[in-house]
Order: structure tokens, then sequence, then C-alpha cells
């Protein structure tokens, strides 16, 4: 995926406040190039203030009279679209296209469409697209603004180009190492030891227990530190039964 | 997945557009309820302006002064957040979230907290979550809209309700409720006071003790039952301490 590579262009915008937005959201997600065509109030102090600290984003903004001048040089052409068309058109939901459309970037021109607050885009201008792209919605309410919808789809490419440095992962963030396995198995061995030595568990009725606290502590997923701290726990406990067991090595009191 | 148990919560919010814009942006993902924790300038004009047709979502949206009263009946507890944490807490991205969300959400009252415009949650705001949520944004801008970053996540949870098989739910498939955050503050309080009495906590010097048993505690998610058994342990020890500390009563041996 490169970025540069894709540009976001507004048809038509009507609030020049969603302009602003539109370049935040962009810039939020790691997208700089903007191009509007024709907008109907612009530029705007409205604008500037919405965009926040974008505002690069919308003094680098190209601003072009037709659409055709917006996409010329472009090779792979994606449009927004919330209506059903009479003749179908390939369509894919938001997190389906930006695969499309962050591969295509890699060595194409992209543009991404969005039409006016009110309609969207035309068929005239849905048909000069490769693609139309689908947000899901609620059916009670299915109008996004239109900045929103640019951030659904930025971020949909956020998502692909930081697929190997989001904190999916619990342990990027985490101070000490989670628990292996291996050592979580032993821990298990060692617990159920410790169970039966102290008679809390026993083998010929074991019930549930083993299998309650089995759950109990794979569901926290133990760090390293917090097993080491249970496990010497239970030595110690396996100490005092030890000498419980046999008066010629002391008991505790002695 | 039930929507219907899954509330927004926007904490402090400064700009009632904002308000508005997060109202729209929930309705078009099907999502209904809002809570507001002590908003700045609200009700408001330009959150009505804002929401469109989603004004039905503000005209029921509950105005709370405090953070408690906006979670206390909820059993799981969202919060988002962009800042790196001293000591980390379990932390996921918007789509990892979000189907915690949708799965807790089927038996489970289920609060998602969105802090300040300025400088988000606090770190008391979010160390009652269960699970802190981040969005991915680019590094040179990182700081989101509020309503941008409720899109997000409302559309995160559209994408799974609109997807034909739902995600498993933790508590459908067990056996005992889990604890509401009332009773799990309940439980911090009465843990705090037996850490003192024994001594082990110095409250001239708690370092980060208390932090770390949340940060242990809100991960493992206790149930009702364990909940009650570690409340039982704590008031036993109580005990032994009170009659440690008068000896007319008696101590343990006698």
């Amino acid at each position: 995926m490169n970025p540069d590579n894709i540009r976001i262009v507004l048809v038509n915008t009507s609030h020049p406040g969603n302009i602003g937005g539109v370049a935040r959201a962009m810039k939020n997600m790691g997208l700089e190039r903007l191009v509007l065509v024709a907008p109907k109030d612009y530029p705007s102090e409205q604008a500037n203030w919405r965009a926040v600290s974008a505002i690069d984003v919308l003094e680098s903004a190209v601003v072009v009279p037709t659409l055709d001048e917006a996409i010329q040089d472009c090779q792979f052409v994606v449009g927004t679209s919330a209506r059903e068309r009479r003749i179908p058109w390939p369509l894919l939901d938001a997190r389906s296209c930006a695969e499309r459309i962050a591969s295509a970037s890699s060595s194409e021109q992209v543009a991404v469409l969005f039409g006016r607050e009110d309609r969207g885009l035309t068929n005239d201008e849905l048909k000069v697209c490769n693609l139309h792209l689908n947000i899901p919605t609620a059916e009670a309410y299915s109008s996004l603004n239109l900045a929103m919808a640019v951030q659904i789809v930025a971020y949909e490419l956020k998502m692909l180009s930081s697929a190997t440095d989001s904190p999916t992962d619990e342990q990027e963030q985490w101070d000490t190492p989670f628990a292996s396995m291996e050592n979580m198995e032993r821990f298990y061995v060692h617990l159920e030891e410790a169970l039966t030595d102290i008679e809390f568990l026993d083998p010929a009725a074991p019930r549930q227990l083993m299998y309650r606290l089995r759950r109990l502590y794979s569901r926290v997923r133990l760090d390293e530190m917090e097993l080491n701290i249970l496990r010497g726990i239970l030595t110690e406990t396996q100490k005092w039964v030890q000498r419980g067991q046999d008066p010629e090595s002391g008991g505790p009191y002695t």
C-alpha cells in the first residue's frame, strides 16, 4: 500500500465544515491527498476550524471544476454508494474495498469518490467507477455524515497499513511476558499435587475442582511474575505438609 | 450481540456539536443508548443540529453527574485510550475490542467510555475499565475527533452484527453471572481496608499496589461466586486482625 497514490475526491460538497472534517479524518489515518470538485463554499473559516491540525491537508488540497479533471490520471476509481442501483455494479463493503484500494495503490493512482451530502454521487458519476463501495448502516437511519464516511474508509485503509504494528497483541503492551503453555501445565501439575497434599483435593473424588481452577487461571492469562508468586506459595505450603507428616524432621512449631 | 445492552458514555464533553455528532454516528450503526457524564454545554441547539435525524437518541440520552452513576449496573466496561500507560492495562484495537463488546452484550450491560476532547479519560477513570480500546492512527496526527472515534467503534460493532455468524458469548457459556461494577468497587474498598489492616499496604506509601491488584482482577472478570469467596476471605482476615489488636476478646488460639 502506498498512501501517496490514494486521493480522496469530494464532489460538490455543500458544507465547508465537512471539508475540514474530512481533512482531519484523512490525516488521522495517514492520508494526505484531497481533491475538491466544485465545492459550494470554499475556502472557508469553518473548514479550517474543523480541520484543526490537518490544516496542511486543506492547504495542499486541489480544487477542480469537474470530476473528469479530478480523476483523469487514475487507474482505479472507487465510488461510494448508499443506494441500490437499478443496474447492479460491482459493489463491496468498505473493508473488502479497502483491500482492493490498498493493493492497487502500490503501483497505480487510486481515487475514492464521495458525493453530495444530500444525494451522493449521480448515476453518471458512479458509472465511471471501477468499483462501488458501500458502508453498512442501520436500516433505521442510513444517511452517514460525509466526513464520517471518509473516516470509516480511511480507517479501514489504516487498519491494513498497520496490520503488523497494531496492538491486537496484548503482550506488546504488557510489562512482563505472559507464561508459556508449558509453564502453565507445570503449574497445574504442581497445584494439583499441593491441593492433594493438603487434602483439599481428594484424588478419588476430584469433582470439578481442577477444571474450575484451570478455567480461572487460563482466563486471567498469568504473566511470569504472577506465576512465580503462585508457585512459590505452593512450594512453601508443601514444606509445611512434609514437616507435619514426618515428625522426625520437626513440625512447624518446633 | 444485543445493541440494547450497549451504552456509549461521554465523559465531560466540551463541545455540544460533538454530542450531536455522536448521536448520529450511533444511530447510523444501530446503537441508541447514550449517557452523558457532566457535559459542559448541554442541552444545546448545536447538538440537535448535528444529530440531524438522530434527535431521538439525544432526547432519550441520560445525563448524570458522575461516571460511577453511568456505569454502576454494568458488568463490562471499556475505556478508550490513546496514551501509553506507565503500568500497562489490557489494550485491544477497536476491531478486537468490538468482538469482546458484542459478545458481552448478549447477556450483560456494557459501557464504552469516551473522554474529554482535549485530554481523554483520566487515569482514575481508566482504572475502572476491564479493557482499554485503542483506535490505530497515523503518528503525524493521532488526535481523533470525539464523534469520529465513536463512529469507528460503532461501525466495528455494526460490521459484527451484519456478519452472519455471531461470535460466541462469554456470559452465555458461563455458569455464574459476572460481578457488576458496583460490587467490584465495593470489593476494592474492602480489599484496600483489609490490606491496610494487616499492614501489607501502607496508606502513606501505597506505591502501585492497588493499581496492580485492580489490573489483575479487572483482567480476570470475577464472577459473583468468586467475588463472594474473596470478600469472605477478607472478612475472616479482618476478624483475626481485630482479635490481635484487642487481647480481651481472645486471640485466635483461645
